[in-house]
């Protein structure tokens, strides 16, 4: 029979007591987007066990739909070892690890009565304006304490430091495990390529137009740093929650180190992605990592998976199986450091 | 504080040792579709226990992508009551349980060296052509042997009955356990309102071809059995697996039912739909169960849910947390059944 | 420079008074989507000039949002020579070739104060049911009236000859043009697998339930009859507007001619797919034409594209430009005709 | 009849003579995205008469995909008043500004070829890696002539006045109309909120690595002044062609002027959004302007649209039945202007 005709579909029957490990494993017996949920789990496995840096993307409004904890897991524990993130789930992580909530709410619902009563609504998610706002508030009070340099805008600070910062500060007013206070004490970077474009930056903006903090972010330093941590690893992996800004500055690490190294892109070496999006509409967040490979951004050898699916299902799943399969106390950490300012060093060569 | 900020999200760490039933348990504290997850599993649960009559649509390559296991469990275990699906589930249903398989495959290749080899292809599901031709012949043969009213055409035969005449064939040649035999066995009735449109439809044509049969469906009576399945029953529910003609079908059993009867339509009570299509585009595959209240087609105080997901993620995961949830040793079963060539009886006035 | 490199995209101005085929034309100089409208424009015409038959399945609720007009058009002047369609989009073309409307509505309404004053709503439209339930009637009450033989079920009828009869009747009593009377004065036949699945199908059940008819449709003549008009054609080509029951049933033919005959399938020549689906669900609806090569539905050197678009966008722009396009005053007509009861014939050899 | 039942669909023939704007008016007749891409026109045209201040976001692959010209055209005839882009589509710009293309491909391709041979792949779209990085040392060579201050980073830039500059300079080396001269030319603000995540950002870090530039952006004073936009303007209306950053960012001005003058947000008046997205998935990409509502983003009387659609299909259209709708020589130029350095004034109080 041909080659094309060797691994059979496995249709099973239903195991009622599966653990989530189990039936993940299952799944890789069948086909579609269910394969692909065990095809991840087994990459993201693979890709910690080779002792890859893994740089994990985040997009989509997790942190309010109930994942900070899951991703504080995979900081903690070294699952992933750099964040890019939007700048609105870090804030709303501010806003959970300060001891404020979002809450369950209905997409058919009447939003003008929502505003009439100070309730900004994330598709089913709901929660109050006002405490929104304290979070806004703490964020630039918070601010205007950073070292002066910063304050007053003479240095600029990389949005790494300004969110280790915080980090190390809501781990001092909140035991709330968040996911910056994780990544504080996990010395995991994290990075927010359009950080102006959130809550984050509207309380700076405030900040500003009150007149107490002038400060700059090093938006260069950010790509830099990003390529050197790519140039200084054995190999990397990527792992995309969504698209947008970080699934971009996260595949273009390649790219930079390639340029500034003046060497061929090596590409990442593993791939997952977490995407409600297509591939026919020509966007970065849908396209595949194949597009990707033309770049040099994916490794010709690489291991990837698409996978189709809201996030809010398949990473629960996934990270609870990768859990259950990783069986290792303490992850071997990657041989990169970067806390607090450190400077930059000549990329690998 | 405001009564639309009362169920906090509740962001959980992993477990990495949960159970199936445990984590969608706690994704029902999270938002989104992962939410919608969870409450799927409610809704399916409820109506177990309300001895509802649950009618399945299912569309959808799902027997290919290795589906046929969980779905004959639900059969076999009355945790449906009814199933409609599309010919060609079917079809690859007959195909499996008589010792024939669908194999993984990739959806990157050349699809012209396929054709070639004589193998096609469903996405990343492979099988051989030449083997399905088996199917056909197998099918095409049996339906030579059916009663000879049939055979003849003189008389029509209802898709319910022609596919438990099949499931009944197919228990007598094969120990593996199909939907078809799972039904047969389970008296479990299932439809195909488009037969002609699948394989099993191009074997009975071959049959005609050749002058070996000459058989009608009735599909008018079709109509009428499950409108009159719906109006016998205390309360129906409904579960969509994909859109398309299944899912229209088990819709319209309500309109039907009402204009016989002369009555207004109750509607379905309850009602979970997986699908990975989208309401905007205005087609009833992603229609919501809100725009088929307009229609009468659903209560207007159903427990619905529509879960945006591909149905190889979604159904695995459900199934195996309702069965670990509905600790029943046997489900008491809806006062109808639908034997052989049961006549059509008055509709409950 | 490379080979690839040479057909320049052409950023183009705007031209304000540009007509619908320029634009379509001038799309052809993008990419994505855009690139595609236009393709899908020029293998259209391909398809005219070259004398193929063209098989047009229809899906999705068309012609409640308002392309009855359109598809009359297509029929009428022969842009297509085959119409297979959804059951709900003929009962529609019905509702208002006899003079009623559907009425534009939103999809962000109550739909329980709809029920309540009877308005049935698919998306954005609105229709009243009352409206509805006279069309019902007039369908029930002329099936009364066929040739005593279809109304006993003594002989089954085959859905184009139902639907050839219901056209002649629609023309007779209204002036109308709509899709059914422009097929019956075209002769086109018009196909429809799922016809029970439909308020067609609610319809002849109510009759049924009445004892007024009988009647059995001839699904299977349906298949064979297909398949030879693909096996007559001198080439075929394809147009899907949605998925579903009628694209399954026209790519099958190549498979069912191929049976038949006992020959290798050649498939569709040409194929426009226009989709809101993906190929990564795994279903019909969505795969592509390289998927269906595997199966030797489309033709290994077939021209085709899949067009990612709602069709109430894609299909009046396509329309245009292809009428625009196709100068001859009367598109000499494939040799095939099928009128009323017409007997089957040995497919060609 | 019901009020519900006023709008009669109109099913219309084909006039194959019709002009986009003709046809864009006669699908104000239809229904689903039809309807809204008419609906579209009717509210940017509104905008216009309105002396509407226009944001618009752009997100997507679209300058490689041919819409550099229609989008210069938007700007250089004030049919928009201030751009928020991405970087990608800015430094697209720029490489055909300075004479190189994009060219025309596949999306079915061998990506490790074309990486071998140095093609970048965009969906459908081909481009030479050597040719990109041409247009990365044109930047990275032009920036380390800004203003010292700049080039030292003792002063950091707004993207803003970053982009003028650009846009100046490519003015006078090239006769091509691009985004950014267009906009410098006709005094368009252009704001790049995630300007490090691009091909810019690359340039900037590789000028960094070298020692050459030290450019420091003024993220902040990005959010200021485009909340400074809004609170200046009579009336704002936002057009966004996909989401991302590009959206949130205009959509966050009304919450930062909100905050800054401590008063409660107007929100936009008039919206108009183009996406492939999904409300159901919960991201800001996809979400709706009812959404937006509860945040006091979008007026609670506003008029707005989701159009479902690919951008290379809508944006043509609609674009050129704006302009041939909106049929002033010159339109009138909303009060506020944002030239070079400016310093940043109080907000309208």
């Amino acid at each position: 029979m041909s080659h094309f005709l060797k691994n059979r579909i496995k249709p099973r029957e239903i195991n009622k007591r599966a653990s989530v490990k189990a039936i993940v494993e299952a799944m890789g017996n069948s086909a579609f987007q269910g394969k692909n949920i065990s095809l991840a789990h087994d990459i993201w496995v693979k890709m910690l066990k080779d002792n890859t840096t893994i740089l994990f993307g985040l997009a989509g409004a997790l942190v309010p739909a109930g994942m900070r904890g899951i991703i504080a897991y995979l900081v903690k524990n070294r699952f992933i070892d750099c964040l890019v993130s939007t700048g609105a789930n870090l804030f709303h992580d501010c806003h959970e690890t300060l001891g404020r909530f979002h809450f369950q709410g209905s997409h058919e619902v009447d939003d003008i009565k929502l505003f009439e009563k100070g309730i900004d609504r994330i598709y089913d998610v709901f929660a109050s304006e006002k405490e929104f706002r304290k979070t806004d508030d703490f964020i630039k009070n918070w601010a205007k304490g950073l070292n002066p340099e910063f304050v007053s805008g003479k240095r600029a600070i990389t949005t790494r430091e300004f969110l280790y910062r915080l980090g190390e500060k809501l781990s001092k007013v909140s035991k709330i495990e968040g996911i910056l206070t994780s990544a504080y004490k996990a010395n995991v970077p994290v990075y927010c390529p359009a950080i102006g474009d959130s809550s984050i930056g509207i309380a700076l903006a405030a900040g500003r137009a009150e007149g107490s903090s002038e400060i700059q972010f090093d938006l260069i330093k950010d790509v830099l740093e990003t390529a050197e941590i790519v140039s200084r690893s054995k190999s990397t992996g990527v792992i995309y929650v969504g698209g947008g800004t970080p699934k971009n500055f996260i595949q273009q690490t390649e790219v930079t180190a390639s340029i500034i190294s003046d060497s061929v892109s090596d590409g990442h070496k593993y791939a997952i992605q977490i995407t409600a999006d297509s591939p026919h509409w020509g966007g970065l967040s849908g396209c595949t990592f194949k597009e990707a490979q033309s770049w040099g951004k994916i490794a010709r050898d690489a291991r990837s998976v698409s996978l189709h699916s809201d996030a809010t299902i398949a990473l629960p799943i996934i990270a609870t199986a990768v859990a259950g399969s990783f069986n290792v106390k303490r992850r071997k950490i990657p041989q990169f450091i970067l806390k607090g300012d450190l400077k930059m060093t000549a990329p690998r060569t």
